[in-house]
């Protein structure tokens, strides 16, 4: 078959685009030449996202909004804050990134702004509505500094308005009359429908500021067609009339403007860099823009698109959908069970239990803090809440975890999805902080289920749990195949028991157990005898799990979380506790910041495989004989 | 000296309180005796407070408030929920909570809600802006239920609408509809000057609403006056114009109402419960009502004072003041440091470097995520921050610690006051969590400083490192005396060393050292030789340390942390990678919500005394000396 790529330099698809190098270039283009810059951008978005994998719809919405920002302010001296990160695919190739071949892999372009690939990057963290907070850092350093010349602008979604700290963040700007623009990247896709007062306040701003401000305005933006557009949502979220929000705190106001109008949206931003304070600049975008098929999808406007390698076929179950499965089945039984998320409810599953009770179901938006009081809140008035999210994000609501949930006995179950490594999304969407946190909150108990069929028992346990809280935590990916115990040790399990007594206790969290057990046949073969037991219950710890580990050698606990304070950790705390004094080495994940890779590549490289495993074990053992040989003599 | 109390009974300064035993008593007397009622009340609470210490300004502040509640709302079928609950004295006292010899003390009333004390108490959780959250959860269980015969009511300082999860929660509360009222307990004490927008707003709400709502109208919250109060404020905070806000999300609002005016208050309450969806009462209070010498205390109305024991003299130096003045030294040679906090600049003793340098502190209101992430922003600007807080109120934090700070490498440093126990102030003030929590962090650098010397040393230390945040802890009351080492182990000292082979190596986190000093000498007659070790650096923990621990047969570490994750537990992990195999004893504040009791208390319960480290030693060496005899057996 004949190649039929472009030769290089010749007949590109992106002519113009191989002509920008840094933002500078952009300056030196014409209006239909930066148009024609948008459509060739688009399309090598299209052709590469759709074969790597990666987000999709949010980097087609935001090309021209990029075109604009890079001809308005000068980065890096002026800075440009992503807020979340995963829509600046076009940031990246007018900022020299141009090679996508690898996005999202290992050793390949971040799907999120990265200081280690650019100078033009700041906020690397995919966690949302941090953008406001460090735009009013950055402004206050650089007006200390005496440097009014640098001009800090925060790209903010709005779904992303409905987290707390960009509440926070607004305020804090108002008051200090900090110099930051602030562009609400709104693609249509979260507001709620309008009660009443949204399209009332938009027509209001558009017939005032329309001629104000000389704005050419989005034609899909009158009242009619905004609602309209904003009716199709589908996910329920809380953002209402920010207009009147921003004009009530004292920030200035400018817009709608159509985000995919280059011209108009940089006679926006050149005025709001003309003030002399905090101004919100409102875009209006359509995720997914100019891509017939995302256009077209209702669900999200393919947020995310699956690598082309993987696509086709039915995926295999993951974990998720066995949650999803579970919950729709709990909820028939027990009318009282209710799951709330934060703007995850197809990503973590309860899709499904939405359609068959609508009524109980709660997405509060990007507001993890929310989701959990609330939760304790419905606890309180007699509902059994099931929370949902992504482990990472859990990190947000620690205070309210422990604060509201756990010292006010409240029964809530926390389900986290994607806990342990993730890989591909850096080192901020790895679930690897869950299991540690958590081990601080007094009458916490945590299960990590190692296959289905335990993720829909131990689901259950946790959900029957009243008076304190409970976590099931199960990571990313298709579902471990079913492991079915050899033994039981209180409410431990025993996976594999050698025939006579054990050298080595391998202690595997969830779904480490076909590891442990892989490394156990490893040792084995090399003469030494492995049990291989399950806690299931990583919190508390069952005494019976304590005897076992005394009644051999060593101890090696396996987990998908970091090492400081995990399961290991809390064994080793427990032995201690019992007087047990046995050697207990740790398998995890080291207290790091990964760099983004498969999850396997990332699983390997922490020694979390078989092999890695029984290496370990060996190791250990080695150690140990050293060391009682030097106390022998 | 004749006894002036009067007799129990006869000549009681409180005859109408005394009449009544629960909220139903109210609902039975007239306007009048409701204003003696708030008399007496208020008498009360002056005379008791005053003696016991405790929250005297926000309590002078709600009294007339709480009577109008009780008397609209049927506690505890209607849920009143307090948020932060610091201003629920008069609530105590109309709930048949009367004794308030003991108010704060162990076995006394709570300075908060409490559910063990009464079934009309809910949240007990003292940190600020989560009463929306719990109400949206209690509102949504309710309707779930079908009892829409309860009524959820959430009473909010305006100081904790800044909070982000008060946001959240408006939000949440607007897009599901639900019918809470939402007090919003305006004491002009958090508002900043109105900048434009409030005073027009305001004085336009009066007349459209004053004439709607037929509400009897606060004389001083016409836009002059209103403008003059709230410029009296002391404090910059962020909130402006909240009506235009709550308007804009689709919430409901009357008022303004006079806070101190029953019937008013209780006339706008019984519209709100009227209305099918949230709604915000905005009432307008006066921090220290009634108390000519609050009302005239110009820096926070007596916000809280002192048992009458304690004052009077001059205080001790604190930890706190110790902090404050190594800033201002420190602000004077480093133009680059700058101070950020949330909302309590005098309690975490920033007073004085504001005064010194006031473009270099950022005051950002109840809003820690912020204060972090902006933190982050200051940092990479080319300041460098310190963020000082309460301990406790870092977890609100964790994320953005984790996320922004750390994972972007900036140099912000920590300070943290009332880590370890608090006592006084219950569960939710104890400061037993950031030494575990920040173990997760990594690039974390932890300093626990154990005098006024080494908080000095080793704040400038924690200043001085760029590219990783550092984090130094101290605890609430007199600053210990110094102690010198008396020889080194790398970044620790050792501050005891017995004259041969040491048996015992103590570990003492900060201000631990007295206690274990202490210690080692009630060991040292019993034949015992202790080797006293402060790390000072409890992250990372230096390799001579370990080598110290190898050379002695057991190890205690002593920290005024909770035991789970914290700097014994660090230890012990370092000690197993180090393949360092000696017993170690945790003595530590247990993992649990600890009731309330003066600090004393809780580290002599905890055993964290001279007497009980010495007793926790003895148990241990004689629990390794069977161990020992068993494995010779």
């Amino acid at each position: 078959m004949a190649d039929i790529r472009p030769e290089p330099g010749r007949g590109s698809a992106t002519p113009l685009l191989d002509r920008v190098h840094r933002p500078a270039d952009l300056r030196a283009l014409d209006g239909s030449t930066l148009t024609a810059l948008a459509t060739e951008i688009r399309g090598f978005l299209i052709a590469e996202v759709s074969r790597s994998g990666g987000h999709l719809g949010p980097n087609l919405g935001t090309v021209e909004l990029t075109i604009a920002l890079h001809r308005v302010f000068e980065s890096p001296r002026d800075r440009i804050l992503w807020d979340t990160g995963h829509q600046s695919y076009a940031h990246k190739l007018l900022t020299g990134r141009k090679d996508f071949s690898r996005l999202r892999a290992k050793g390949g372009l971040s799907g999120y702004p990265s200081r280690a690939e650019s100078e033009h990057d700041l906020i690397e963290n995919s966690h949302a509505s941090t953008a406001l907070g460090w735009a009013d850092g950055l402004a206050k350093a650089y007006r200390l500094a005496g440097r009014a010349d640098r001009r800090v602008v925060a790209i903010v979604g709005d779904g992303a308005l409905t987290g707390g700290m960009a509440w926070e963040g607004l305020n804090s700007l108002a008051d200090q009359n900090l110099r930051v623009v602030v562009v609400v990247n709104d693609n249509g896709r979260s507001y709620a429908p309008t009660r009443g007062g949204l399209a009332r306040h938009l027509s209001a701003r558009r017939t005032a500021g329309g001629r104000r401000q000389r704005l050419r305005e989005v034609p899909v933006a009158g009242a009619p067609l905004y609602r309209a557009l904003h009716a199709m949502k589908t996910k329920i979220t809380n953002m209402r009339a920010p207009q009147s929000l921003f004009q009530g705190l004292g920030v200035e106001y400018l817009g709608p403007v159509d985000g995919h109008d280059i011209a108009a949206t940089e006679e926006a931003l050149r005025q709001a860099t003309r003030l002399d304070g905090p101004v919100v600049v409102h875009c209006v975008t359509r995720k997914g823009n100019g891509f017939a098929a995302a256009e077209q999808d209702e669900l999200d406007r393919m947020h995310v698109v699956r690598p082309r390698s993987a696509a086709g076929g039915r995926p295999p179950a993951d974990w998720t959908s066995v949650f999803a499965d579970e919950m729709v089945r709990i909820g028939a039984e027990r009318p009282d069970v209710v799951a709330v998320t934060a703007a995850m409810l197809e990503p973590v599953g309860l899709q499904a239990f939405a359609e068959r009770y609508p009524d109980r179901v709660f997405d509060v938006g990007i507001a993890e803090q929310h989701a959990v009081t609330s939760a304790a809140g419905l606890s309180a008035g007699g509902a059994h809440p099931v929370v949902a999210l992504y482990a990472t994000f859990l990190n947000r609501a620690f205070d309210q975890v422990l604060m509201d949930v756990a010292l006010h006995g409240c029964g809530v179950t926390f389900a986290l999805d994607r806990a342990g490594a993730t890989g591909s999304d850096g080192p901020s969407h790895n679930g690897m902080w869950d299991l540690s946190m958590l081990q601080l909150v007094p009458t916490m108990q945590i299960a990590a289920p190692r296959d289905g069929t335990r993720l829909r028992a131990q689901l259950r346990e946790a959900i029957a749990v009243e008076g304190h809280p409970t976590m099931v935590r199960y990571p990313k990916g298709p579902v471990a195949p079913d492991i079915e115990p050899v033994a039981r040790a209180g409410t431990a399990e025993i996976l594999a028991l050698p025939d006579g007594p054990g050298d080595v206790l391998i202690v595997a969290v969830g779904p480490m157990a076909a590891a442990a057990l892989g490394a156990a046949g490893r040792l084995a073969a090399e003469g030494v005898a492995v049990t291989v037991v399950d806690p299931c219950w990583v919190k508390p710890l069952d005494a019976e799990l304590l005897k076992l580990a005394e009644a051999h050698r060593l101890v090696v606990t396996v987990e998908d979380n970091g090492r400081v304070a995990g399961a290991g950790a809390a064994l080793a705390q427990a032995m201690r506790d019992a007087g047990i004094h046995r050697p207990l080495h740790q398998a995890a994940l080291p207290q790091e910041f990964l760099a983004q890779a498969g999850r396997d590549e990332v699983l390997e490289q922490a020694g979390l495989t078989a092999r890695g495993i029984a290496r370990d074990v060996a190791h250990a053992l080695a150690r140990l004989r050293v060391t009682d040989h030097e106390e022998v003599v």
